[in-house]
């Protein structure tokens, strides 16, 4: 069970919000919308979609990481060093 | 008509695309499939957007710049100011 | 002679402040300050350098890009083509 | 003592060359270079930041955080909260 287990309705609630946002740009786009309009909206579903990372990863962090630390130190670094290359996949994109 | 009115189609299936994965992390969401991989998957779709963005902001400075710095400094002007707006929007987010 | 070359000097005062917040960042890690407020201070030199870029990204419009593009259609979308890798690259560090 | 204590002068390394890389830019501002390649030496520095960035963070969960989480659950959560937001401004930096 991940640890965003307890939440998942609420971040799918969330997404399907986002699905929302990408179909409202593509109604935009069909309808010739100004450019600037349209990257307004593509960097409004950007922040969501960072905020939907940031909480499956804090998530991720009270449950599989502290877990896997309080197993064994071998563990606990094994799901951070996991954790800090999703957080670079973030930061870069 | 905006700048990227000739790619019209091409940013639609794009976008279609972008709405099938947002699709896709649902579905992992619903299964509870592991934070991590939720995490890359968003990330993809991170970039995705970054892309499409990319594509229509040079479309617009093509067009829209372009046409607007040829009728006036100021107009120009006028247009790049909101560009790089639109710019600090996405580096941000 | 570049596009930022009428506001050369305030560049470079901003760049020297940029340089004092590295080395204050250098003194924090040698006296092994809390890793979080190092974190927030790194941030902090992010969005300046940033604010920078996005400076130099739009007096480069202005003049280089909007030259290019008065000169000839081709010559625009050389250098449009040009600032939108920059740009990509802005965004994706 | 912080998490980064036993990687510090490797930390120190990093951040002095990431000074002298805010330098090189004071330089090909004073010496009037091309905007776009100015622009790539600061999305360098923003990589090497980010990298410093990550590798601090990755410290600072593998001592600070795993030893609160050690402690109690509060403190452990306590704790991955405060990541949590240093991650989200470093992912809008």
């Amino acid at each position: 069970m991940p640890g965003y287990s307890g939440s998942r309705d609420q971040y799918l609630t969330r997404l399907r919000r986002i699905e929302g946002q990408v179909r409202g740009v593509q109604r935009m786009v069909t309808e010739e919308e100004y450019c600037i309009d349209v990257l307004t909206q593509i960097s409004a579903i950007q922040s969501a979609l960072d905020s939907v990372a940031l909480g499956l990863l804090q998530d991720h962090m009270n449950h599989c990481v502290v877990d896997a630390a309080k197993k064994s130190d071998e563990d606990g670094r094994e799901k951070i060093e996991e954790a800090t290359r999703a957080i670079a996949r973030l930061v870069k994109s």
